[in-house]
């Protein structure tokens, strides 16, 4: 195994010393960038790029080529289980994903079974392998699912929602069955993202992008304790060192102590929490992962900057902080201004790590 | 004036005791009725219906005679502001609001005027005097507006939007301009409300729609200043009783103790929230209206009975709540699920009130 050149990343998910604090950026490989444009365009479509390793791959590390980020993420959708499950994942366009065979009642749920990773979802694993001999040690690479309870959105609704009707129908007049559907997918992320870590993946995510629609009670139930049963299951150490484990729950600032107890190492942050208010919560137990509003990026390099200057005061002094954004960086977005973030996360956090 | 017959709405926004815990549903007079799918028909579209006092005060009206509602809302939209301003308000099918000139610029900006009420909305307060006539003091009547940030967020990205690019760019990159938007927004909302305090609204309430997609220097900022400059102007007293006023931030469970620092009188919840805890946080200071999550109105009677019963109990015992929704009722609900919740919440939150 090569020795990792730079593992910030692994070191601020642990909460041990770094010398400056890392970045990467949610959807980092992603359509601002005008290379990523022209390989998706080469691909034909976007699932094609996703399935297609090599391609995969060129498009993690577009992004490295560019800006000193302190990792790659696998390129990927969080909906390759419940494609691999036989639901049918399409991609109008820009009308975002659909499932042709949406699963709706007991039968259908009855009917599913956790894919074999390595078989169902080979190209994932190949991606991880050929990234991992790509990158060479320069960083480490960042695996991901999306969480039971999100994959479940899309399942039931059949593609995004407003307002998840079929899913709370289902939630609140057949607990059980839906309950059903989250084991199942508990079980396949699990297996999904311990295969993620066999063939590479440094540290792993868990996107759970729809949590904060429920209820503080049906979030712990549907969403949390789902997450719960995956990290119990969850490969801690691989190539001799701990592989971190962060999730993040979009819109779930208020849950944050109780997503620290599932005993993962890091919990990401959307904007709307403040992050030094979220570390004096959690901060002894967990890293934490964010926050900057993906908006600031239309503003001036200066103003980034300064923007970059606050989430990094007020996060305050020692390890335990990955910069990121709240959440996916927009598609309109100047790929100069992601660099202007990138180097002053670099420049202004040395002094918080003397 | 007629004597109010029903009061309980008034006295639990003031904290005062009641008999029952009131109840009203946001969008009580909406697309679930099959009689307001008919006015709606008769109309011919959402404009004319909103713009013509009879019919809105006849489907104001419509929820009040199949349940035993505590409180009537003028039927309305958020948007009727911005449309005076002259910006063109118009409705796509299925689609949702839109401007025809959307304000995206200083100087598109500078030209806006604080509306005048009687004239520019007329509408408005002759659709509130004609309902105060019809309700004959059998209950309040409910006037209300978006916030200034809410109603911005239409104006310069002229419809809905998912990510508030347009919007968020202004805010960061020339926040002065966006200030001097929800200044004028401001002034417009405090008129617009003491017009409709005037002309017979006996409570009034402020729509923050989309406050919850700020960080939390950002809401403070650019959405609860605003809402304060508001507050600070209302008209708090009329026809000899005090004027009630409720702020709503929908995703604003994290800012309660700021939105109660208003001097407002209740603070609306969404579902994310539970009510026991933010009656810890600010029950001392405001009473609080909420918050069943929607979705339960899928399920049956019975269950939709316990789920009420779960909201009363983290309230707990005495007044200061008005019950409600987390958000509007949503259109393909059955109206008999809604007559369960209204008689569960008077019969079981009795108990409450010894």
């Amino acid at each position: 195994m090569t020795e990792l050149k730079n593992d910030r990343l692994l070191r601020a998910l642990l909460r041990e010393p770094v010398d400056t604090t890392p970045v990467w950026i949610m959807r980092q490989a992603g359509r601002y960038l005008p290379e990523y444009r022209a390989t998706r365009e080469r691909a034909g479509d976007f699932l094609t790029l996703c399935k297609t390793p090599e391609l995969a791959c060129e498009v993690t590390l577009q992004p490295l080529a560019r800006f000193p980020l302190d990792a790659a993420i696998l390129f990927s959708d969080i909906l390759t289980v419940p494609d691999a499950m036989g639901l049918g994942l399409g991609f109008a366009e820009g009308e975002g994903p659909y499932f042709e065979r949406p699963v709706r009642n007991a039968a259908a749920i009855r009917n599913l079974a956790v894919p074999d990773p390595e078989q169902d979802l080979g190209y994932v694993m190949d991606a991880i392998r050929v990234i991992r001999r790509e990158l060479d040690g320069r960083v480490p690479l960042i695996g991901f699912s999306g969480s039971p309870w999100t994959l479940a959105t899309y399942m039931v609704e059949g593609g995004s929602s407003k307002d998840f009707r079929r899913i709370k129908a289902m939630m609140y007049v057949q607990p059980e069955v839906l309950q059903q559907l989250l084991e199942v997918l508990s079980d396949s992320v699990a297996a999904y993202l311990n295969a993620q870590i066999a063939a590479g993946a440094q540290a792993v995510m868990i996107f759970d992008t729809w949590g904060g629609v429920l209820t503080p009670e049906a979030y712990r139930s549907f969403s949390l304790d789902p997450m719960q049963r995956i990290v119990d299951q969850l490969t801690r150490e691989h190539e001799g060192r701990r592989v971190p484990v962060t999730l993040f729950t979009k819109g779930g600032g208020a849950w944050l102590e109780a997503m620290a107890d599932t005993g993962c190492d890091a919990l990401g942050l959307d904007w709307t929490t403040d992050i030094g208010e979220a570390r004096q919560r959690v901060g002894a137990r967990v890293a934490l992962q964010g926050n900057l509003d993906p908006s600031v990026l239309y503003a001036s390099p200066e103003r980034i900057r300064q923007h970059v200057a606050d989430v990094l005061e007020r996060y305050g002094s020692g390890s335990g902080h990955v910069f990121n954004l709240g959440h996916g960086v927009h598609q309109f977005v100047d790929p100069q201004h992601v660099g202007a973030l990138v180097d002053a996360v670099h420049e202004l956090s040395a002094a918080y790590h003397s």
